[in-house]
């Protein structure tokens, strides 16, 4: 059984060395946080696994890594400087700030219900709830007070001002001189930065429709209260692709992109059992979205919550970063754009006319990803012998260490070399972290792997050396299987091609 | 020959998709650059020899990834906020910044000559110059007006102020209140996210002296003028390592650590011929330096300068994040810490008493490092058939596309499919990327491989689908080498082990 609540998770987490608090001996810093030895292996596990699928292993597919500081530009006419907020409402008892939904969220059924009713929503609709209090935030500064509305720091209701919107963007200064144009920001999501390299990627590699590009890097979000571990965080990375196709094979293309990234999540273990996939509301569409769905894992203890989202944002982005948008017949409605010195259009397939494209985008967080995978790879087992154990049964692929090599005893300089040997040939294959484990207890050494999720442990033990009571296991070792927990003996001159086999 | 200008290299790297300017379609952003579909791949293959150089196939190292947005206090107590600073002076005249040493160096011979008689300096030492001009600000501007220092930006002679010290960290505000205490910093470089990590890495892997942690990530710095391409950047990438042991070991671990980095250059074709292994004099080293070497790779066009630097940094570190550090007994001058809840000692191996460890920083640039390799790789042949030739001889393990499969005719279905079903084969392998080339233009598609470093082109042509002359050649595909040229026929079947020999 999968991981019960989120406390396990970030309680194993904390303990094996995969997220910590960022900052942490300065007191922390909300919303960021580090990744440890293995959280740094499980990451880039889980990129590569995502590269390899959406851009290797495809003919239609370029990679690219943007720049996160981004040109103010850009980020104004991406429509973010505009309306990237989220709405705001502060306690004016003790200046505290919150997300108006999520301290609507917070509050007791009876002050909830209270509240949806004089905006006459329903109280589980709390993305409504909080969208029809900001069109009117002065009543809603009212309604918030009259319905006992508590802060959740203080636990007093609250004396609310008018919810208002709040930029999520991080800004800063470029260049020795802070003047009013110095200011740029952080990008808020990878997808910027490939809109603005469309014409250099097409001019660069001569591609023509339909194709896409894909990136991985980091984000930033000013979140006003982010929560729920590494799963709203204000540092995040991102896993994205803008797929670029003819107007009119949108909505083929976007299934194709469900279907696929559906598939892929089932890969890294996360069964589609666990996704719904929700077709998002006409009515909570961006107005540029054609159709959304967003995938939505259920995470322990927060419930469903999305890992992705795969939009059909039609020729809205490019449309908007383009010149001369009067003469390009667009179907979204966009910002007028005088600064952009660039006409992102490409030869129609079938016309050849210059045309700007639809873009699918599917959307992940590696994040999220990561606490999807720990969530199902999380197992809490009774063994026959009545131990309880904690293990990681993750895809091999996946697991921070592929192997771990143990000496049977630490103080055995015939075995620890051996074994040092061992690790180094199995190191050579490119299979990823192999582990030498020489902490000289061979049960610890067991429950220590089978809790970060080591598919193979990998024993030398006097018999590998000869010294056993059986002539016969001279050079072979004991592999022992983390979820099976059988035990095989195999030569060492079979060992790469044993785990070669099973891990790659 | 390796390349022998600058703008060879920064032609190819646009024309071909490697690197672009950021936001180049709003006017660019000095000081940051995108990697495309080609330099992604390059820059990933960087990054992914170093990790398994230096973590993997170590037994000894952890590795890392810390958030760049950082508390104010870590950088606080790192000493960045007092003196991460570069000499600015600007011109009154035009309101333009200058970095003060760069302002100096790119003065004419007998300018040069006379600011530095003035300071008592050789002119061929800018920094020193510099450091001279920053003691006495005054005479300084004095000296600047005087030997008639000209404006880089309208080559007349400037109206120089006071230099001063610029502080070179990009600021920005975390959460929604902007009060004084929510600002934070990108982090200057990734090494400060190890030592606040300390603590945490040892809790968690049980980890005793010696041992580094290692750090790939983004790291900013505000330039006061970046310049040479993505050789000095305000956005850049680091691999950084810091190697902790015991004091007294730390000069041996020096030397250990010097040799293995140069060891890791030559094998991304950096020989060490092309190094200058620097051993920085002692008035030149920050005060908490024992030692430091710079490595100098000779690039072109801007002659020696830093791809490397790898300090003996002592408990200068650690000791200044620490708790408690009147106790401890630290070798380096610390400004003293109030705010760190973390004691960040080891036992001694000998004594185990707990100790602060000193640590050895080997610190390398990524975006550096990619501009060196492409240097190197860069050459200009002439064939025997008098045509000239531009090839990127890289290593296979670094090269973007490792094979490209290239069916003779793009409108033969059947050389095509069997081209993509070869393609699909191979990249199943996890070799890296895989390209099917279907351009149609054989002769093209080898010269647009040889430019961008694809070890081996195969093609699948009227033999290979038994409609040649020759019934033998059915099944068979030609490889051809990039850099002997030499064509050879190779069994389908045999395909992917003939690459793995070449390409593992």
């Amino acid at each position: 059984m999968p991981a019960q609540t989120m406390e396990e998770l970030v309680s194993l987490c904390k303990r094996r060395g995969f997220i910590f608090q960022s900052s942490e001996i300065y007191g922390g810093l909300q919303g960021f946080y580090d990744y440890g030895p293995l959280g740094v292996e499980l990451k880039n596990n889980i990129k590569n696994a995502w590269w390899r699928a959406n851009v290797h292993e495809r003919d239609d597919m370029e990679g690219l890594d943007a720049s996160i500081i981004m040109h103010r530009l850009a980020l104004r006419h991406s429509g973010h400087e505009a309306t990237f907020n989220d709405p705001m409402v502060d306690n004016k008892k003790n200046g505290k700030r919150y997300r108006l939904d999520h301290l609507v969220k917070d509050q007791k059924a009876e002050v909830l219900a209270k509240v949806a009713e004089g905006v006459g929503e329903q109280p589980e609709n709390i993305a409504a709830v909080s969208a029809r209090l900001m069109e009117n935030p002065a009543r809603a500064a009212e309604l918030l007070v009259a319905a006992g509305v508590r802060d959740s720091h203080s636990g007093e209701v609250g004396e609310w001002t008018e919810p208002r919107p709040f930029n999520m963007m991080f800004k800063t200064t470029v260049g020795p001189v802070p003047d009013a144009d110095s200011y740029a920001y952080l990008r808020p999501e990878t997808a910027q930065g490939i809109f603005v390299n469309f014409k250099n990627v097409v001019d660069s590699t001569s591609r023509r429709l339909p194709f896409g590009i894909a990136q991985i890097g980091k984000a930033f979000r000013n979140e006003i209260t982010p929560r729920n571990f590494v799963f709203r965080v204000r540092e995040m990375e991102q896993m994205e692709i803008e797929f670029f196709c003819a107007p009119g094979t949108d909505e083929e293309w976007h299934e194709h992109w469900l279907e696929k990234r559906l598939s892929w999540w089932e890969a890294q273990g996360v069964p589609r059992g666990k996704i719904i996939v929700e077709d998002v509301p006409a009515d909570d569409l961006a107005h540029y979205s054609k159709r959304t769905y967003d995938l939505m894992y259920d995470f322990p203890t927060l419930g469903h919550d999305e890992i992705e989202g795969i939009a059909n944002r039609t020729d809205f982005d490019l449309g908007s970063h383009t010149k001369g948008q009067a003469e390009l017949d667009l179907s979204a409605q966009v910002m007028e754009n005088a600064d952009s010195v660039a006409k992102l259009t490409i030869p129609h397939p079938e016309t050849n006319k210059p045309v700007v494209p639809f873009v699918i985008e599917p959307s992940a967080g590696v994040d999220r990803a990561l606490l999807a995978v720990l969530s199902e790879a999380y197992h809490k087992e009774t063994l026959e012998n009545g131990n309880e154990r904690t293990v990681l049964k993750l895809r091999p692929h996946l697991a921070p260490i592929k192997v771990a090599v143990i000496p049977l005893a630490r103080n055995k300089p015939e075995l620890v070399d051996l074994a040092r040997q061992i690790k180094a040939d199995l190191q050579s294959l490119g299979l990823g972290r192999i582990l030498l484990e020489d902490s000289g207890n061979i049960g610890k050494a067991y429950r220590r792997h089978d809790e970060v999720g080591t598919p193979y442990c990998v024993t030398v033990d006097f018999d590998t050396v000869g010294k056993g009571e059986d002539a016969a296991l001279t050079d072979t070792v004991t592999i022992r299987d983390r979820d099976t927990l059988a035990q095989e003996r195999v030569a060492i001159a079979d060992l790469a091609g044993w785990l070669q086999g099973k891990l790659r």
